[in-house]
């Protein structure tokens, strides 16, 4: 079950960025949720390429066409099948990559793996099959809406620009000062040096990594399940599944490495005659299991590997070259990642509700 | 299945920390691999608390018991199954716990959960399941042997002391530079400070975190499966299983969040006839398959929740009290969660092979 | 995972009979096997009602597309995911279905379980989905192909029309004989005889149950994995997964309850220096992994539902009808199965392989 | 998971005749159900050798030893972890077959498979191992009967004797009348024939096999999920795990294959306000998912493979050699099957509770 997510809500992908169509089946989806269509495609729709100044010109118009599962606007019990025709494909610019590595891409390992060289952009290792994520993605939104359970996420950093905040997961963020820029952070000076930056590395053909924040509120308590389904093991297992992260951590993180138990340690309390803590290092989870407090976590992602200044490399006769990628690429993925973490979030969370 | 780890070879866990024993069944384990015992026991002894001065006095003698799976000296490639009496499983000293949930611990979530109140030292969320993973991974590690697969981890991190090394995991560091000291790090004047501020921590009744680096060497091309297994989340997925574990990153991890991809990219090359980089910031993994170069990742570890000084917490009547928890605890975990982070890491390439 | 069969190779299916399109993902299908899509698309004809005159009248225009994981006419590695699309969907005359649960169909028991009707023709639990399962079985053939193992079935038993021949297993039948007639019984006389009881059956608007046969020759020994993944185990559970089915037996079948343990033992010997077995009550499987000889089972079909005379049944609302239920249906599907049966064994061995 | 049985409530098992121990883990099995230890070892005795001058005079002193996840009487929701020591194990009586393949047995499949012989008895082929499986559904009927779910089998046919009884699905059998003699029939005329036969199998050194006929009663309607995870392809799957098992068919089965459909299918109707069928060919289960109706099914077995007559067969080095097995063999085990057939329909019924 290599390209299946989950256990009880499970979703299996498939698709490559230049062939017909990407597309999933969603099962163990219960049934009678009502479907709002135009939800799904808007998140599929925040995710997209060509957005701004900022990303790839590329378009891709991704629309969403859904097959099976849902009747007179709701849910059935069944799986959902749905597909994205891949529109945009423009596999020529890709053959002058055929016989060659990309540096940092998946090209050396996927040939080595499956003693085949598919060199149309990626194929199935392409960040497009992150569209996939995202519908299941906002199905699963549509049913944490029943329990009231709100995912949000956002830019915190980019590059050696960063929003600092060490409340950040306590602190009123509104989704429209987060979608008020391209960067998806939700302070506007935070976002002026953050457009500076990227457009500084647009301007010479390089790239920049960054981080992104997730809360997840009004998780119910009991969510998880110990020893190997903690809830902080599937959703890092979930995050280091998208392409170019490189780090995982909740509550307090690797801060905690250089705290003291007493300063570090949550407080149960009794507030409003519900079970609380006064302070959340836990991130909402003890134990593996959802403790009720929000949830918070940080994915950290590195720089896009296709860049325009020349690189070496090899070919795939073992024959170093220089190299110049050419194309239509993201100075930083990091903003279009924003609506990818809370997709498989909400399927992290939906999977154990 | 909750409780078992893998989908080839697979570990199923039982066990609470005051039952009777714990225990597992390895599963897909090959045949005709020799089993050195004695290997096994010696991974587990480097576990087992009560080794020094800097961890708790307690004492457990965790013998293992094989019960299936091994016949004259080899594994037959039946299920492998195990147990670990427990001997020194004092739950008396429990008791005064058994109305009361510890903060940081796992006693509110599994009550909420379970329904259900089992107040001897944690039960099944206590860190002696991990000595499950250890025989497990030891079994692996012989698995590994074969393909001389090297598995190395050491602690980097505690509290405020730090080994510094960029390049740690290109370092030389052997086995006794590690085990030469309690707090398993390969730097003598780090050890002493790390050492000191344990025996602080100790003497304060408080507890400190800090974090593990481990690297995996001589790994084949092509272990791991896109895109939902690979090697990468599957590690994340394992190491943020470890009780106390709140941070995970490969290569270039949170690092990469402030680099650009100029900097950041792996060039490929050609050394001696085969295929090398001349960096390695894609940390041995690229798009969720091993290239061959060194896998190398850090966990996070928060300070025990276990401390000395008197705590604020409810009971499990939601009454406010206040908690002064006794016991034999450690100031420090981390240098014997060593053999853990190994162990697992060998259960997930053993897992790929 | 409801709607995913095998744990290597899996596929993963959706789609109703009334809505836009079926379809499915194959995961774990290894690399490089050359796709001939005519086979694949012959397969899927082989299954499709309107063959002939003892089938429905009803057309269904199967024509397979692929998505994904096919290049340059070979298999990637990466999943392949392709749909159906439902061409002939009638659903208005399932209209007076609405509120009334037809007997021995799936109605109720979905209606009950989800929550939900949807009335078009037996929506998820119609025999449609069988298409998928064909699609994905010619893949696997086309896998098998290359070990030379052969997968034949065909219909034994309609009715009180039997088709007596106790070594069929080890009968040389040829496709031909099979596909000459629209019964796929490889007897012409059987078939004469089992063509005018469906026409009967047709003509009292009434239907009739069968069995199918089956042989899958030249497996390597090996293959299945005790305990709980014997091969016969796994024929079984894919073969009550066909609709309509009632029961599986293999070798000696419900006939070895009859028999004495010294009749019964197949014997070693060698043969060509090469081990068989002198008979063949085990069915080529033993101790759940296959032995190298013929694998042989029967799978009974009980008679369609779907008949024209009056029958007694409830509505929605628990109240009392008679239904008389309209439409092209078929008088007896076993002959259709033939394709289904084999479709499901050649993904159940591909996954062993 | 070759041998792990269940998806939501899953058995992982291990262990050998001639080991230390055999055992296994319950995972997923609820908090909070009263675990009567004393039920568990009645059922565990049912199926024990030794019972009556019909079965092997071979001891095994079952005594099930729980480790784990049972606390204060109550299951507390952590795995459940057991383990039954092996006493009687007599490997010396096994050394004449050390470089031998037993007919039929499973010898010849497990040491071309594992590469490796483990000539004890059977190893991990022995129904030894089904010691566990009436352990785990046990501890599955405690469960069911909170519920009120009640299962029963009994031996229905030997050889040639046969209890004639078409409508026994829908008869009043009471567990006395099963467990009045060691064949386990509940017609006393019949059970006198069964003994004779087995008796006189008995004294030529012969064996006989026969079938088990098994009702689950009182179950709720939509348990089981279609299409890969109907109820009836979960049983089927589960009795062909059992040795010597041979054929499952339920509701109408093979006989199904003769009828027409006007007869076949069950109308539904009212009676007492509750919706139920006037006939059950269905066999309680409609579309995968049961329907509140009786579900009944049969399981096929062949005559043990342990006989004392001379033996053609091979040896480890291909060698044609006669085999006398000598060892204290049953005769028939399909009494001592019924406890097995009821702990896996109770594992597979609790598993889709």
């Amino acid at each position: 079950m290599y390209n299946t997510l989950g256990n009880k809500i499970t979703l299996s992908t498939f698709g490559e960025s230049h062939g017909l169509a990407i597309g999933g089946v969603l099962d163990g989806y219960p049934s009678n949720v009502i479907i709002d269509l135009d939800y799904v495609q808007a998140q599929l729709n925040k995710r997209k390429p060509g957005q701004s100044s900022i990303s790839t010109p590329r378009k891709e118009d991704d629309v969403v066409e859904f097959l099976s599962g849902i009747f007179e606007g709701k849910s059935t019990g069944a799986p959902i099948g749905f597909i994205i025709r891949n529109n945009n494909q423009n596999s020529a610019e890709y053959n002058a990559l055929k016989n060659v590595y990309r540096p940092s891409h998946a090209d050396y390992t996927y040939t080595q793996k499956y003693q085949h060289r598919d060199h149309r952009g990626g194929g199935r290792s392409s960040n497009r099959e992150s569209a996939n994520w995202v519908v299941a993605g906002a199905l699963c939104q549509l049913l944490l809406n029943i329990h009231d359970i709100k995912i949000q996420a956002f830019v915190s950093v980019i590059g050696t620009v960063k929003y600092e905040n060490e409340m950040w997961y306590n602190t009123c963020i509104t989704e429209q000062s987060i979608e008020a820029t391209p960067v998806r952070c939700p302070d506007t000076d935070t976002c002026t040096a953050m457009i500076n930056l990227i457009n500084e590395c647009k301007a010479q053909g390089n790239t920049v990594g960054g981080v992104i924040n997730c809360t997840i509120k009004n998780v119910p308590v009991g969510l998880g399940n110990p020893v190997f389904m903690k809830l902080q093991a599937q959703l890092a297992h979930a995050m280091l599944s998208i392409n170019a992260t490189k780090g995982f951590e909740y509550g307090s993180g690797f801060n905690s490495a250089e705290m003291l138990g007493a300063t570090h340690n949550d407080a149960f309390t009794i507030n409003d005659n519900k079970v609380t803590t006064t302070t959340n290092n836990s991130g909402g989870i003890q134990g593996g299991i959802s403790n009720g407090e929000t949830i918070y976590f940080r994915v950290a992602f590195k720089p896009v590997a296709s860049i325009a200044s020349t690189q070496h490399t090899i070919t795939t006769n073992n024959e170093q070259v220089e190299l110049n990628i050419k194309g239509r690429h993201d100075p930083c993925v990091v903003p279009r990642a924003v609506p990818i973490v809370e997709a498989l979030a909400a399927i992290v969370i939906a999977n154990n509700l």
